[in-house]
């Protein structure tokens, strides 16, 4: 007997499936009396042989052998769902490729499609040749092998990470998807050693300040951080996802500031200088810092303010009037989200989201807010709150304060434009 | 000026470097007196022409560009980590790979290296043409595509899956490493919508008290769930780690029972036949019930009890004198895992490891446990306790009860052996 004729499916039109789910339970913020969005969907996979009907290709032979894939990957349908690079570019040894949050659940990242941004190209380190260095004002300067390193005790923490550039403040009115406008984003579990046990190891002399952290990579990618943070929670980051790092992510040893921007969390890190005064190195002086109205520059602007972004519905996508459930990220460089309002009426006025537990320090937080679409257009926006009490701004009142010579740190509002046919797009347009 | 004259490290054999970690600080559980391994480990990489010494190769010039790898991959130093295949099988298409937790940091499982399990092979699905059929005991039958069973309200939870045969009973005297032994085993993000709010969708009928899951393969593999699971925490999932799921976990859905037998959880999710008793189908009858000393068959045995397997160090794995961190995993089908005691000399006398946040439930809990090892031959050990207050046996205790007839549902201590060379092997052996 087919599965049609056990249900009296079988001789349903579309339409009276859609009846019964009008006549639904009433859901938190709507019945799904619109759910069902195309009558025209095709029936389900239509028999063209001598099978019985509802049998799917795929249930009359075997599949694929178990270990086809030693290492898997997603689903060759799934091929459309890939890090977002720039089309066009000049060159792209110094460039970045975003992560696609439009289509992502969840807050872990997987990491074949983590954001990248490199300033030399990725370098491509044999483990067994990398060393990492810590000298300058300690008593005992050392130089570990990764197996050394891998001698101390180790912690793992799901921790975001995000550039400061996301996006510059001028892209917020070109980019047309969440990953366009903040895709230079991503989340996952990292595992290391904390640097405070290597720097008690070595032992600083009193007049340590900063750390000037160093990449193995074709630019040497160089930073300073407050010797404050290196005793903190800075960790030397060898895996994610529980796997080792990616090569995109620093392969085999990264920095990880959490919190910090990321170009901070120096990849490929194979130098620690313990110092009395920053390097002002190329990437604290001429990059990454915050040009102001009055023409003074903001500089050293490590933590990556509170901000969020709804991700479904959001840009490109389309949707059916009825029932949806608006989801989206939050996090915040100074510690956990504690609330994020949704609007779905331009921000007159704001309702509180649901936030997905475990709500993490310095993590990306899953909200999510029930809502049904009357057909009318709209704007739906998001806005963060972390635990220091700071809210997420509009675009219209950070640049009040830092203008528009700025490029880092735009951590404001994107709102969405809901138009009638259920179009959605960047509301900056 | 070069890394090792800046440092004056230049002119130091590698002896003193010893010496100076010898010299280091205390830490929790011993020094790192011990620590370094290889006193004729290699030197900085060696310049081989006319470069500055001590600047690597992939230093000299640009790395590969941003988005080389649209969907990233790991990097070739690491192609021996990869799902543990069996070798010498007589076939694949019913058959099981492990995930190499003696390789892998933290809770998460990367996707790639998530264990297998299949019955009829890997089927090859495509989403548009994929339905879940809801029918049998409800007031209004549904068949749904996945778009349609996107637009319902979704959640996201760490969880683990587990085979209920990992290992089997004679196979935890055979196995080698932690995955050989315990790699049935995986843990990741999920997100899906819960089976409730279908089931409230399409309403129970008074006598609706088990659901019958059958996957779209070629095995159509059919297992009965109780009715109180379906309304408790049952998932219907279409995400692992943020993307979609993997061919191999179930694409484009599969069932999750949070803490229940893996092969329940079914794949590649087709119907929920709601009926008023069980289907006794093949998977719950000839296989996954579990023969007792007495002749008779314990069935339905959903949860996977507690348990713990130390990942490192572990078999195959080899260790130093000194500072050696243990650390490994514990689950519990029941919840929260509450402690993770360990022994360092075969049982003698155990010691609370530390459990590193966040704690979840149902999800793999990572704990360490800092040793100094004194060189002398010994077994280390582990075992958990969840919320219930249930202790994970050993496999003596076990198997008093339970007999060696049976297959699934070991969850005994996994003991290493640690030789005077440091080699480490199943202490079972």
């Amino acid at each position: 007997m087919s599965q049609q004729e056990e249900t009296g499916l079988v001789d349903r039109p579309a339409r009276s499936r859609r009846q019964i789910l009008a006549a639904g339970t009433a859901l938190v913020g709507g019945t799904f009396a619109d759910l069902v969005a195309n009558p025209a969907r095709a029936e389900p996979t239509a028999s063209t042989d001598n099978t019985p009907p509802n049998v799917p290709r795929w249930m009359r032979e075997p599949g694929a052998d178990v270990g086809s894939q030693p290492y898997g990957l997603p689903s060759p349908f799934e091929k459309g769902i890939i890090r977002n690079i720039p089309k066009n570019g000049k060159q792209y040894t110094s460039s970045a490729s975003r992560t696609p949050l439009q289509d992502l659940d969840g807050i872990i990242t997987p990491n074949g499609l983590f954001y990248e941004r490199h300033h030399g190209g990725i370098p491509d380190i044999d483990p067994a040749q990398h060393r990492l260095m810590i000298h300058g004002l300690v008593e005992r300067p050392l130089l570990l092998t990764m197996d050394e390193l891998r001698r101390f005790p180790t912690e793992s923490h799901i921790y975001f990470l995000e550039c400061s550039g996301n996006p510059g403040f001028e892209v917020i009115k070109q980019g047309k998807t969440a990953s366009d406008l903040v895709g230079l984003a991503s989340c996952c579990e990292w595992t290391g050693v904390r640097l405070k046990t290597i720097l008690d190891e070595v032992g600083l002399k009193p007049d340590a300040r900063w750390v000037v952290a160093e990449g193995a990579d074709a630019a040497a990618l160089t930073r300073s951080v407050p010797i404050e943070k290196c005793l903190d929670d800075a960790l030397l980051a060898f895996s994610q996802n529980g796997e080792r790092l990616r090569p995109q992510q620093g392969y085999p040893l990264r920095l990880l500031l959490p919190g910090f921007e990321g170009n901070m969390n120096v990849k490929w890190l194979r130098r620690l200088n313990v110092v009395a005064e920053p390097a002002y190195s190329r990437e604290e002086t001429s990059k990454y810092t915050d040009s102001m109205p009055d023409g003074s520059a903001r500089q050293f602007t490590f933590y990556m303010e509170a901000k969020s972004i709804i991700t479904r519905p959001s840009g490109t996508h389309s949707i059916e009037r009825g029932f949806n459930e608006i989801t989206g990220l939050a996090w915040s460089g100074h510690g956990r989200i504690t609330g994020v309002e949704v609007s779905v009426d331009d921000g007159s006025t704001w309702k509180a989201a649901q936030l997905q537990e475990p709500v993490l320090n310095r993590a990306f937080t899953r909200f999510r807010y029930p809502w049904t679409w009357d057909g009318r257009p709209t704007v739906i926006l998001s806005r963060a709150t972390d635990e220091t009490g700071y809210i997420q701004p509009s675009f219209a009142d950070l640049t009040k304060v830092r203008g528009m010579k700025s490029f880092y740190h735009n951590n404001a509002i994107v709102p969405w434009r809901i138009a009638s046919s259920g179009a959605v797009s960047n509301g900056y347009l």
